[in-house]
């Protein structure tokens, strides 16, 4: 049996009673943020007394809320101190430069609440019932928070993207970052090799905080800026790379096609395109994290998925690229994949 | 180690991004039922296409529902064909008698939005942001939801507290079921002894769920009502019974002894007090189920809590009661405490 498959499991009556709580782990972890838990966690003593202080908490709650966060994973108990674990530490203590807080906030935007209040209506309707084309409506001034919420989870993905897309290529080249969004991604190309001119495409709004991040990097003079829609505004080139991070599976496969053929006529013969996405197994239920993002584009969007690599293989070639490949990130549920024009 | 700690767990983004995005279990869960999709799965071939018509839903938001079910464990999936796991046939399709979908009716109650919407500030104020007592409000309709929905999953857990209480008693006897519910406990009770006459006390509108089940099971002549608060309410008796379930865990340790005061008074010398309860270990992080309790209690009442053994052992003795033991029920989050009066 393939992963993701439970035909053979045990009886558990437990995994409903779960299923229904779950909605608690996402608001516990949303307020121990909010209430500096885990800063508090890494610079105190760990008892709950200390703890609520920090928070301006009560005992109880606070007491509650960290042995809930126990049970989830995210911190440790010992003598009756609560101490971080690893993953904690590297990832939920604003200490840590890996602190990756910020995306709960990004996730959790209130703006989503009644998608989710209603799926059984977004099931049925098969779409978002958020207005118009949910969160890829032109202008949703939802991508200005991504870009600033959500580098610290993309962050790490740049080294292996940059690394995969320039494969050794040194000296000249321009590269076309489309929905640039935090503008990470291009700005570590510029960053690794430094003959490279990114131009990164988003909405301007969003693209100040891609410039914000290339002043801080130090490659601004090599970063430029396209405003507009990925659809509509003029790519010009031509490019040796062209990025797509993140942004296929806000769509349906024949505008994926269009937007790809146009990247392909934007690019240098044998230049590259490269793709960062959830990519699920072709069994689409497994690994766990890419294939749960079917949901998230159900939730938002008006016809998004995560897609397959077969899937995307086959859009690639419709439009024109060859020698496609999928190149997995370790410790991450992302996916880079490549084509070439 | 113990159970529930993870000082030495590997490094995992991955539990940050699963945790902002666990509500969607919760929501997925509920669309499930309310479209019927675990009827149609258990009746049909297991195709999109014939699901998707049994629900009146799309078949893209009923594809994506159905691989994200598979995900968590409610579902599996053979040659694109979707089939119930031997949990979700017993505990999620309509068609099995034990099947606990209105729990997630129950659990799901939007009344609760709010609370966990404000997670942080519960854990600032150390109680509910719902009025008043919260849940334990006097005539609070959520009691009879209680009733009518949570049978499902209490049900099992009769058969074990009746073989407890009873231990082989035979012959005349009198029990008194305080918060009695849906009524099951005390109508466990009755049923394996032909000679048990039960007092089932719950504000009226509730004791008519527990009525209707006793008339159900036969046993509506030996069944009375005693409408009413437990704290207000005179008990009556002297009983050789009292059972307690699912209460004590809303009220502070004092009014919990107070209670158990109360109950003393109520019971012939060497009768028994039959609690039902969440009982964490002592670290109160393990096992995970009954420890999680806590946070719906800090959730949802002002003062209550899921007690440890040790706990629940010191209210009886203060309440005067003796030969205190703990009995785990296998397969459910529930442990039934026992001690003489």
């Amino acid at each position: 049996m393939h992963d993701g498959n439970h035909a053979g499991a045990p009886l558990n009556p437990g995994l409903v009673f779960e299923m229904v709580q779950a909605h608690q782990k996402s608001a516990a972890l949303k307020a121990a943020i909010e209430l500096d838990i885990f800063r508090a966690v890494g610079e105190g003593p760990g008892d709950v007394a200390s703890i609520a202080r920090h928070a301006s908490a009560s005992e109880r709650g606070t007491r509650i809320l960290c042995d809930f966060l126990v049970i989830n994973g995210v911190l440790a108990k010992e003598d009756g101190h609560y101490r971080h674990t690893p993953s904690s530490a590297a990832f939920l203590d604003p200490a840590s430069p890996a602190c990756m807080a910020s995306i709960a906030q990004f996730m959790s935007d209130p703006a989503l609440r009644p998608v989710y209040d209603n799926l059984a209506e977004v099931v049925r309707s098969g779409r978002t019932v958020l207005p118009g084309a949910g969160t890829v409506e032109p202008e949703n001034p939802i991508w200005v928070q991504f870009a600033e919420k959500m580098a610290p989870m993309m962050g790490p993905m740049a080294g292996p993207l940059g690394a995969v897309v320039l494969n050794g290529h040194t000296g000249p080249m321009r590269v076309l970052d489309i929905a640039a969004g935090h503008g990470l991604f291009g700005i570590e190309i510029a960053k690794q090799n430094p003959e490279a001119h990114v131009t990164g495409l988003d909405w301007a709004p969003v693209l100040r905080v891609a410039l914000d991040n290339a002043r801080k990097a130090g490659v601004q003079e090599r970063y430029d800026m396209l405003p507009g829609s990925a659809f509509e505004v003029d790519f010009g080139g031509p490019y040796d790379a062209v990025l797509l991070t993140n942004f296929l599976h806000h769509f349906d496969k024949p505008t994926c096609v269009a937007l790809l053929k146009k990247v392909h006529a934007a690019l240098k013969p044998g230049g590259r395109a490269a793709t960062l996405e959830f990519v699920p197994n072709e069994d689409r239920v497994s690994p766990p994290a890419p294939a749960s993002f079917s949901m998230t584009m159900l939730a938002t969007t008006a016809a998004g998925d995560a897609y397959t690599l077969s899937e995307l293989t086959a859009m690639y070639t419709e439009a024109g690229f060859g020698s496609i490949t999928g190149h997995p990130i370790p410790m991450s549920p992302h996916t880079i994949v490549m084509g070439r024009a």
